[in-house]
């Protein structure tokens, strides 16, 4: 019998609802060890907040076991200052950023099948005099990854991006042959490796309207996007495009695509999130080790009252074990 | 009693499956009289070639009366030469523009309460030497209108487009304070007029990821768009945005919103048509009369098979006679 996945947790900004979902999560049974990288100080007030019980185990990395519902394992990091449900406080930046580190690198050493993230607060992060652009770019920093892609997923669709958080004038230019190389290949690897998927069939969209329509609303398709394309069909990826956007997510497309890829993020993600409907997961391929991430933010109106829904935390774990299961 | 609506329909190429959708409807039932402006040859040889009855009755001004299923009002316009059913003909070029001419003056001349299009192939038209970039276009410069916006429709979901086919990369600059005020308040006249909203709410996406999160990611939000929202507001106008366009097509959202205006072809598109699901409608707004349209193309391999799926065209002539009533 093979020993029990071990998922790494940071539940992020602790003034936010991420000690929340986790605690909530905690009470249904998991078929992994979920280790809380976090203050358990933290944890047991926000439970208490809550009415809801909860045991915290001690990490250890010899213990394969699984906890009990209504538990968690927890890798003690230790809080700056008191946490009060609701307020940031840039005090306990740092402490943040260390649950980021500590997970990151236990997953690096092996130690761990994943890791998955809750809602940080990027704002107070850089506050606390650390410069702190997002969950992907530290981790890809940390594990020495020049390259990332994000992707979104729901049931029945995958979204990549060829470009993430960059202003929309911006798009044109950073759409290159050698970026598209580049992205298609950690998601043609990183759907093989990760995702089980012998051979991905990769759908991409144009960049203009129509997908240019022949040049005539655009030329990066013929320039830029078509020749990268064929050079990767003649390495052997299957790829079909460049699609237009506004018709690539029907049926008789979906069908077949194990991803698409858009050329910029609202060009992908409205439909991917009309879609998933709250229940998105965020994947950040390209990695050295499985990452997935919940799709909101902090919420931070909302932590502590119990009027929060897990679902987009739990899609990350469950999504998280999926994939860890195709490593194994 | 009122008299019944009188519609305007072009079937638009006729080698395409248009003149065989607006037969496979003219079976039905319709609360309108339904006048179609084309050859009454190519109509009666498609419906033998579909094994459909069809009659095709003289129009005329006085007449009032709603024709009964399996026949449909003609007014005859004269094809240069005959049809092949799939076979485009630049000669018949100039007819399917004689067609649109006049349906379009028969409507400016108050003789209709819509016009429903069917779908024309651009690049046959401009090859029988008649400049022509689209039937909107079209209509607009026939009605000297200077400023049209499309909006799509489907079951739930009005999108509108501040830019429509241009190149991506040239957005950012089209998206003017002026150009919103226009598009704007085009949206809010049409909306009351044709659709009968009294105070319209119209929300508004950002122009880039996470609507420029605060300048963060691009500063046309700041610049152009939240002045521009701001300025309509003061002159009375509902509207809510920018919003980031990943999240403004939630429920919590579109329950409340007449309409959404996205500020490009594929933020907007992709979810209108992933939602309307081959069901939607193309509705062209600041025009002095009402026009609605098929959302799809002229499918030239399907025309005479039968094998067509009307949805879209009685779509457009369902949204038509429904504006029309809001008008009446």
């Amino acid at each position: 019998m093979t020993a029990p996945l071990k998922i790494a947790v940071t539940p992020g900004e602790p003034a936010g609802i991420g000690p929340d979902l986790i605690i909530k999560l905690a009470q249904e049974p998991w078929q992994a060890q979920l280790v809380v990288f976090a203050d358990g100080e933290v944890l047991h007030a926000r439970a208490e907040a809550l009415g809801l019980p909860l045991t915290l185990l001690p990490y250890d990395a010899n213990n394969t076991d699984i906890q009990p519902a209504g538990s968690l394992y927890l890798k003690q990091i230790d809080k700056a200052v008191d946490v009060v449900a609701g307020e940031l406080n840039s005090d306990n930046g740092l402490y943040v950023v260390e649950t980021l580190r500590q997970a990151c690198q236990a997953n690096i050493d092996g130690d761990f099948a994943a890791v998955v993230t809750g809602p940080v607060h990027k704002g107070i992060i850089n506050k606390a005099g650390v410069s702190f652009s997002g969950h992907t770019e530290f981790f890809a920093y940390q594990s020495n990854t020049i390259d990332v892609v994000m992707l979104l997923a729901t049931e029945g669709l995958n979204v990549a991006l060829a470009t993430t958080h960059i202003p929309l004038e911006y798009v044109s230019r950073a759409i290159t042959k050698e970026r598209l190389h580049k992205v298609i290949h950690i998601i043609n690897t990183d759907l093989k490796l990760k995702f089980g998927i012998q051979t991905p069939h990769i759908y991409v969209c144009g960049l203009n309207p129509h997908a240019g329509e022949d040049g005539h609303i655009g030329t990066e398709e013929i320039h830029t996007i078509i020749p990268a394309l064929d050079e990767l069909r003649e390495e052997g990826l299957k790829i079909t495009g460049p699609l237009p956007a506004d018709t690539i997510f029907q049926p008789k497309y979906l069908d077949d695509a194990d991803v698409v890829l858009a050329m910029y993020h609202d060009q992908g993600l409205p439909v991917l999130k009309y879609k998933g409907f709250g229940a998105s997961v965020n994947i950040t391929l390209g990695l050295p080790f499985i990452r997935t991430s919940v799709d909101h933010g902090t919420a931070l109106d909302l932590a502590g009252s119990g009027n929060v829904d897990p679902g987009s935390f739990r899609k990350a774990l469950e999504k998280a074990i999926e994939l860890a299961h195709h490593q194994q």
